[in-house]
């Protein structure tokens, strides 16, 4: 089943369930306005929209609206909690390589995740909204799922059956903002400014096979301005999978309806900077800090440049015919009206 | 103007009224049924409200329901936003101090925050639950601001009006499990289990004077068990006002409505250990380990324990007459059941 959420209706916009083709939609007023009221009442909601989802794939109504992407919000506006790992842990050891530093041994048993800020997302075609270019603008393609309830203390394989839907996110991030603030203890902050996910959100049996132990087996694709740029399998090292995630979020406190767990930026292992780009046979980036790190432990210093006012990033993810799974996030990157 | 939210009604509960003496409440279906909904279109709604507030407080309704803290959620059960300060520099220098090393200078000029979780907080008499006692339980006794919606780049002045309401908050800490969270650069998220909220929020002018300059000139009273162990002012040495706090957070996004911005543990400066208890004539703590800090910088290290299954802590704030201004926090740690 598809969901995505319409701008119009409110802040938290206008539930509608999608086709498979991504072609048309119906809103579902009379079973939940909203993607978090769904969420809220699963068990007993769920059947009565996959009676729409059916209804609308075998062309039962006479009338189903045209899907429009560029009318999505994320489908969810605004979330009660919005948690990202770093599961690609070859991306948190670039990072320490192109700064010398060893990684702590333990990063490959217990999931590195920050809190996150879920009161204003934006929508998958919103521009990203900075003040200053110089704040070092970088995506972070991943994917992302969304859960029901969990209670504290769960365990990964009671955590996955409250895996609910899947989706991708751009996790925004401002490169140039970060040193300062971790270096003041308390994680990220101002270095992560509102992200955006992909119009479409699925049930994971949308992925078939695909979607197996705990994992996306399937290319994550990253456009910037037009030119591919990463299209690095969200399968393969991945070390911590959904379930180990979500169970990390409950150590010490329940987790509600909506909750959004997001994977980290989407890494493959790769040989060095001359293997990874695309343009020699790699498979390329899911965020510019990763090429920037390659460039970093290659020649001592970053040559690419992080997002500049104007430019404009794609996420996507193609199933095994080549049709998109989420509808793709198409951002520009633009300076916040002030 | 006083508000509450009653637990029945859904996971948002049933937002009431409640008069100024704590006593009797009107929910109001007609106006808001939620809190957030009411946040979400303010201006529109606050008078109504308010004529509501004005009818309880002259005794017009002839049927006012009797107000029951225990019957309380958090004023909101769940929130997109939850960011908490580290106004009180003096806690934040105590905490080096006791690890011997130095505050760095900036840390007097630019806030110190982190990105809580919030999509599940507890009610103002629910438990703080725990699986473990040695996860080092600890009260964090504070101020809390919810706003409205603010624009990127916000100026103080700008973000001080949008403070629609303000409470106090139970933010538990684990302390135990801070140095190795910490230690992994992302900032803390185990080790920040659920916070409660003071039954009652109140509008600003609810405390006529005693806000003023962005801060709340009232000792924050706390007991432990039946103790009194700290009744530090809430209006002295805050070294950054809510103003300054929300605009932090709106540096690089957009806030929207029914955010709450923490002022962090509540900490007056003082002599040292001695002079600092309540026994010995001081203002006392808003924190167990504010007290360990002092033990450890005069004696090498802790005395005090950390919370234990079976403790109470609870959490006032009295107007100058000594009525209860939000009613009180009154947590009992327990086991979680698993």
């Amino acid at each position: 089943m598809k969901l995505a959420t319409l701008k119009r209706g409110g802040r938290d916009g206008t539930l509608v369930v999608v086709n498979r083709a991504l072609t048309h939609c119906r809103p579902v007023p009379a079973i939940a306005r909203t993607l978090q009221a769904a969420l809220d009442d699963w068990e007993a909601l769920e059947p009565q929209l996959r009676q729409v989802y059916e209804a609308l794939n075998s062309g039962a109504f006479t009338d189903p609206e045209p899907f429009d992407p560029a009318a999505c919000h994320s489908p969810l506006p605004r979330a009660y909690q919005w948690a990202d790992g770093s599961a690609y842990v070859n991306h948190v050891e670039l990072v320490r390589r192109a700064r010398g530093a060893e990684l702590p041994p333990e990063f490959w048993t217990d999931p590195l995740m920050y809190q996150g800020g879920s009161d204003s997302f934006v929508g998958p075609r919103d521009p990203v909204w900075a003040l200053d270019e110089a704040w070092g603008i970088d995506l972070e393609a991943e994917v992302a799922v969304i859960t029901g309830d969990v209670k504290m203390g769960a365990t990964p394989t009671e955590a996955g059956k409250a895996i609910r839907l899947l989706m991708l996110v751009n996790d925004v991030s401002l490169r140039n903002l970060i040193p300062g603030e971790l270096a003041k203890g308390f994680g990220f902050f101002q270095s992560k400014p509102a992200s955006a996910f992909s119009p479409v959100a699925v049930t994971p049996d949308e992925l078939g096979d695909d979607w197996r132990d705990g994992r996306v087996h399937r290319p994550l694709t990253v456009h910037l301005n037009g030119q591919l740029f990463g299209q690095p399998d969200a399968g393969t090292d991945m070390v911590f999978n959904f379930p180990q995630l979500v169970a990390h979020v409950t150590k010490t406190r329940e987790m509600e309806a909506g909750s959004i767990i997001g994977s980290g930026t989407v890494s493959n292992k790769q040989g060095g900077l001359h293997g990874s780009s695309i343009a020699n046979g790699g498979v390329g980036y899911c965020c510019l800090a990763e090429v920037r790190m390659y460039e970093t432990i290659e020649s001592g210093k970053p040559q690419t440049s992080f997002l500049k006012f104007g430019d404009t990033v794609r996420i996507d993810m193609f199933d095994r015919a080549g049709a998109s799974i989420f509808g793709a996030i198409d951002q520009r990157v633009e300076r916040y009206p002030s």
